[in-house]
């Protein structure tokens, strides 16, 4: 593990089962092409992943293509590693070609840098509009797993604009990663927004050596759910021009598809996200946001409670609306809730038993000023 | 035709055939579904419209029914019309209660001051964050047309929180008022994005009095077509903080619905909003929009433009991505066009041909600043 401006290579001593999830968007990047074929192709003998920042090599066509694998080559040889064991994820402007002369340098410096308190360095190089580095860690039995994440905008359930790669000494089967990593990446990654726009790059890959030897399936996935929310927290936290923290709930739906709509809606709604930073508690735009996102909706049974902190919105919350209709409610009380640096909205549907969560943060000048001129 | 501040009023000497397009937000206002009720039971008997702006009535449950019914019945009585003759609309805060004592005052005081000339002042009455009023007229041969609108923020495809109300003087019965209306609306009003929030109170309401005698359905149906892409643009160009205003044409989708969802995704992406606001050419978030918007892409079939004003991008405009991969391109021609407050956009999938046009606006600090603080 090491990291130089804008670089970073992990690597393993031994070979590795591998898993990983990618994003969904239809102009998936150069990288996320590579790795997708280099995991079919070799799932147990990974040894190693080298990332950039500054440039996504996405939008790139072939000749992208033919740099992502330019890159990994790269690092293999600086490695001393043999062919197509090494993944590569990149992450920054959509449309520029990769400086792959300027990447070789850089691998090759890297290579010989190795270190394993590398970490630090190397969650810190692949930071573009971060203004922290990410990163986490859980055991699970005997084994332990380690994690770094960058992302800050263009984050959306679904695969944020971010990368995260996790380690671990646990042996486990590639079928068994995946099966995990799917599991706590649809209730971490999946469920964070900053500002609705599903990136390019997204990945997060998960790689273990076995050094720790067999854990049991469950307990590591327990582990790798409680990092990947960590991590995925963290990059809300550190959302672009973030002032703020909101959890937002939705119980009472009639399914958990619903539930995500609806929590997604609200989540990503400018007019919600706006309100928040402004610390106005315009509480109508969350059920708005509900009532446009496509979730199985009666007015009559709608309820709605908003929470200071953390704290369970029903224990401490104070509840605004009840049957579709607003309450009495002290407005002094929902400005505080409101002007506060961590937020909980609950939206009770009455309908069924489907629920979900969702982590997002505010939309502030700060925000606009940064993607107003993120390229220049 | 009538308007105090907040408080506007519309009334036909003779009874009217209506029609009427509606939001689909699942949280619809009070005065939505009175008015919805209301053109089912009397579609060829309408004789006014009274509009409120400041509360939406919206989130209000059974008691803001009864308000909308209590509003309409005040504007019957001042007008001296019979029951279930007077439409009504809202626009504001979401979730309080309408002051119907303070309401019915105005609508007396409006009904006394009803005139042909009063268009104005009635356009001015309904603004909220609105900074100018938006009006427009069509001919439509022995016929005439005239519209007025408001909408500034929570403006999205498929009625956005905005209200217009339209009147003419032709013959037509409220099927094919209805017909023409559906039509027109999809391709203006449901052609429009601000923010991309769909509010609870969107109408659109047409009033035909017949006192020009019978029109041909087509010749009335392109005036109402033209006359509702009219105000839907002037909406676009008053959208709360907008500094640009940008046409967003998708073609060769292989569909018309994927061609819409594609080009509403990239109306819709902050990302590309902001770097619109800045005048950063940074367009690998155009095609992230589109990749991530469900359409059906082939990215290697991918062509985009971008061209200063409105002109045809095809034959005014700068390419910059062929078969999915970039064009060399001068930067600087670039950064002229998207530092223009006039910019069109033009996204060929190369895979069909479906199409669509939608028109939106820049997300700018102002926005922010309008949103954070909009009750307040």
């Amino acid at each position: 593990m090491t990291g130089a401006a804008d670089l970073a290579v992990l690597a393993s001593d031994r070979p590795c089962a591998a898993a990983a999830t990618f994003t969904r968007n239809r102009f998936a990047a150069a990288p996320v092409l590579y790795d997708r074929a280099l995991l079919a192709e070799n799932p147990a003998g990974l040894r190693a992943l080298a990332i950039n920042a500054g440039i996504a090599n996405a939008c790139t066509g072939d000749r992208g293509l033919e740099d992502a694998k330019a890159q990994a080559e790269a690092a293999e040889r600086s490695l001393g590693l043999p062919p197509r064991t090494c993944a590569v994820m990149s992450t920054g402007v959509i449309g520029p070609r990769l400086d792959i002369g300027k990447i070789a340098t850089g691998l090759a410096q890297a290579a010989a840098e190795l270190s394993p308190e590398g970490w630090d360095a190397a969650s810190r190089a692949i930071m573009t509009t971060d203004t922290r580095p990410k990163v986490g860690g859980q055991r699970a039995g005997a084994a332990s797993l380690f994690g770094m994440a960058k992302g800050a905008g263009m984050i959306h359930p679904n695969m944020a604009t971010m990368l995260a790669a996790i380690v671990t000494d646990a042996a486990l089967a590639p079928e068994a990663l995946s099966e995990a990593l799917r599991i706590a990446v649809d209730v971490s990654f999946n469920c964070i927004s900053v500002d609705g726009d599903t990136s390019t790059n997204d990945t997060v890959l998960l790689l273990a050596n076995g050094a720790a030897g067999p854990v049991d399936p469950h307990v590591f996935g327990t582990a790798l759910t409680g990092l990947c929310t960590d991590l995925a927290q963290q990059i809300v936290r550190d959302g672009e021009g973030a002032t703020k923290f909101i959890t937002v709930q939705v119980t009472g739906a009639v399914s958990g598809a619903d539930a995500h709509a609806a929590a997604k809606a609200v989540a990503n709604s400018p007019l919600v996200k706006t309100a928040f930073y402004g610390g106005d508690a315009n509480w109508g735009r969350i059920l708005a946001a509900c009532g446009y996102s496509g979730a199985s909706i009666a007015p009559e049974r709608a309820a709605l409670w908003i929470a200071p902190g953390r704290g369970d919105p029903l224990l401490l919350g104070l509840q605004l609306v009840s049957g579709g209709q607003p309450l009495e409610y002290s407005e002094a009380a929902a400005s505080a809730i409101f002007a506060g640096a961590e937020i909980g909205v609950l939206v009770d549907l009455g309908l069924g038993s489907g629920r979900a969560t969702v982590w997002t943060c505010d939309l502030s000048h700060e925000y606009v000023s940064i993607n107003g001129h993120y390229r220049t």
